[in-house]
């Protein structure tokens, strides 16, 4: 059993943890949905050899991992249905890229700093999600429907592995944040959104993203804000 | 023998990379310091099944592997000099928070994107250098501090990982980019200078060091800008 510990309210960082748990069948508690922040901020103050430095953590036994890349590889050294052994260094080169990839997404609403609300940075948010949206946003995009033609229909070719849960989370973020550019980009991204699609319809996964554990995008690191989606 | 492929002419990412090959006595050509930009943008392009998204990337034999703390754990499994196998995903965890930090100083030059020069961004960049310095330079050497504090005067206890280099690394550039700065937060961090100058006095390291290759911080990820040290 592993108590996976992040901020209740918001998918996050979390959600890419609860996606690989959720479709490899693993025993979890979601200890910062089911406690609340505070709990959350209790724990993160006790003292541990190995201790985060911010939430995802997975507390496994008398280990706590964190770092939300680093979660999935300790998962599926654990637990070989998330990844291949023989890909485990791709795997996590995808994953490291769709992390790059939504921390960029976050930037374009806190470009100045994540101490500051949205209102009080909205020039430079404006300025900074410009770029995002015509380079970035096509660069990630286009990358993965690279790596998808060199592999098949999933990222490791004929099954799910961790990254690829991951990259439907990142593409679902991108259309709640970004749906005009989305729409968009994504015409030159036939096997990306194919991916997308089979993920959503993994039977492993339906009666999660079914239940109202399964949260829905807000204020988190994916924010729609009309003004910066062009 | 290893190929790594970097940007030639800054340290950057590629530095991490480098300092554990160096530190490890593992063979490598450099390609692109020796062969330059051009090369490296070529072999960019060539077709691979597992292709990189952005350099630093590694040859290993018919291997390609991308994502600068994926070549670390890539590396250290294969040279176990390089990280403890028994703490291989905490030393992962910290490398991943080292590179989160090491970001975080690049946005500080470049709050609103990196295809736009700093002169194009500076009153933005100097809105996010204050909260840099301010609260993340603190919070992130505060939280290696502590970990040293659980662990030794190492990272995993008793002899170097490729966090430490790395950690090294990432003050030496905190100290070229925010030399004021670090100064004040440096007195409460010794076990982290400490280590500092551990890693600067390895043996392992002294000729390398003491070479040109090891190149010298300009305008990459660290730079220094008086007016963003506040």
């Amino acid at each position: 059993m592993y108590d996976l510990w992040y901020w209740p309210g918001i998918p996050g960082r979390g959600e890419f943890v609860r996606l690989a748990l959720e479709a490899g069948g693993i025993a979890y508690r979601d200890r910062g949905c089911d406690e609340g922040a505070e709990a959350l901020m209790e724990d993160m103050r006790s003292a541990r050899v190995q201790p985060p430095f911010a939430p995802p953590y997975l507390v496994a036994g008398n280990e706590t991992i964190a770092q939300t890349a680093n979660i999935l590889l300790f998962l599926a050294d654990r637990h070989p249905r998330l990844a291949p052994a023989d890909r485990r260094y791709w795997v996590h080169q995808l994953q490291l890229t769709i992390m790059d990839a939504t921390l960029e997404a976050h930037e374009t609403h806190h470009p100045v700093g994540a101490g500051l609300y949205y209102e009080d940075q909205k020039p430079e948010a404006a300025r900074r999600a410009k770029e995002f949206r015509e380079e970035r946003i096509p660069k990630f995009l286009l990358y993965f429907e690279r790596a998808l033609a060199h592999n098949g229909a999933w990222l490791t070719g004929e099954t799910w592995s961790y990254a690829d849960l991951s990259l439907f989370q990142l593409v679902e973020g991108l259309r709640f944040a970004f749906p005009r550019r989305m729409a968009m980009v994504e015409r030159d991204c036939p096997k990306l959104l194919a991916l997308r699609d089979a993920v959503a319809a993994l039977p492993e996964l339906a009666s999660y993203l079914a239940s109202d554990r399964r949260q829905p995008f807000s204020e988190g690191l994916f924010r729609h804000y009309p003004e910066l989606d062009g």
